[in-house]
């Protein structure tokens, strides 16, 4: 198990809250579907939501070589990735004290260009799978046309931090005395069941990757 | 219908995926349960994720006073806000077609403390209600001192724009004759059965509001 240094820019004021685990950090950046990127551009800061991939220690993000945010991130400037699990709401029997149940990983680096040919093909294989994990394999092969479109940025997972609330309302001492109802409202995100595409040639079965986690397609 | 001003900082590139509509754009704030907060501190980029609440044109984020973002927002500096609800995967016959359907809002704007106490315990109910409509009210009274601990800032949106996807993935003319299955799989986010809190007095039903989005408690 490997703690990460806690310094200026990645320390979590609410201590309790805290884990600088890089199990833990990396076990909720595979459990998450998008991502929250911000950056700077032309002294604005920027926050879009991407789908991302991690390799060891690397998250990787990709897009268009053509967009903004890729011509900003591929100069190797200060970026700030944040992943959020929201696992519940906390109702307390003070507004003041309510709160979410949470788990979030926020990642502080210099996103840089990956420019190593295997390096790029691996990290779209793990933004593919992490989307569906698999579901690479089921598809046609990647063109050069597309590669060459494509930019993949990498910020190393090592300024980071996760910050987690889990469990009931903490109410102030003399409240647990009142009448107001307090708990938990647990909430979850669902994949439903795969959809053919409208125009899917007759006879094809949903794959593996889609099977494994909805049920058959309709 | 109001159509908001198109700008340098709030156009989208893809001008399909792009809605400037006021009634959209709100729409969206108002089904997401967090937004996501990039400002600058220190040079560096900052991504947090925040509960949030709308009045009209405003989009209102809370926070205690001596944190490190709210100690730099008050300062009336440039954010960003973003909230995307998360629809679907969008799996294509190619991994590089592969999407998302999703509805995103991006704010662009000068964050600034709100200091009008009016202004700022609607906007605190405001935030309440936004996770849990009604529930302001089923709590005991907010004290003098929790308002005080507690800072509220605002973002007009003004500077904004709404990005969606929807429907079936599109692929490359040539790619629909493969036998690569495609199409998509829904996402829902869900809550589940309210759960009382451990120290819940006996005999306290759970809440109307609760109840409104919620089976029964268990």
């Amino acid at each position: 198990m490997k703690t990460l240094a806690v310094t200026k820019i990645n320390k979590i004021r609410n201590a309790k809250r805290a884990s600088y685990d890089e199990n833990t950090i990396h076990t909720i950046l595979d459990q998450g579907l998008i991502a929250h990127v911000a950056f700077s551009h032309d002294g604005d800061p920027i926050c879009l939501p991407m789908v991302y991939g991690r390799i060891d220690d690397k998250i990787y993000i990709h897009g268009a070589k053509a967009t903004r945010m890729f011509k900003q991130l591929k100069q190797g400037i200060p970026a700030c990735l944040n992943v959020t699990l929201v696992d519940g709401l906390v109702l307390a029997r003070s507004a003041f004290h309510h709160s979410m149940n949470f788990r979030s990983v926020n990642i502080h680096g210099t996103a840089h260009l990956v420019e190593d040919e295997d390096e790029k093909y691996d990290a779209l294989v793990a933004i593919t799978d992490h989307m569906m994990p698999g579901r690479w394999d089921e598809c046609r092969d990647m063109t050069k046309k597309e590669a060459n479109a494509t930019s993949v940025i990498a910020l190393t997972i090592e300024q980071a931090a996760a910050k987690c609330r889990s469990g009931m309302p903490v109410d102030d001492d003399e409240d647990y005395a009142l009448d107001h109802w307090a708990g938990i409202v647990p909430i979850t995100t669902q994949f439903g069941e795969a959809i053919n595409d409208d125009q899917l040639r007759d006879g094809i079965p949903v794959s593996p990757s889609i099977e494994k986690i909805t049920g058959p397609t309709r």
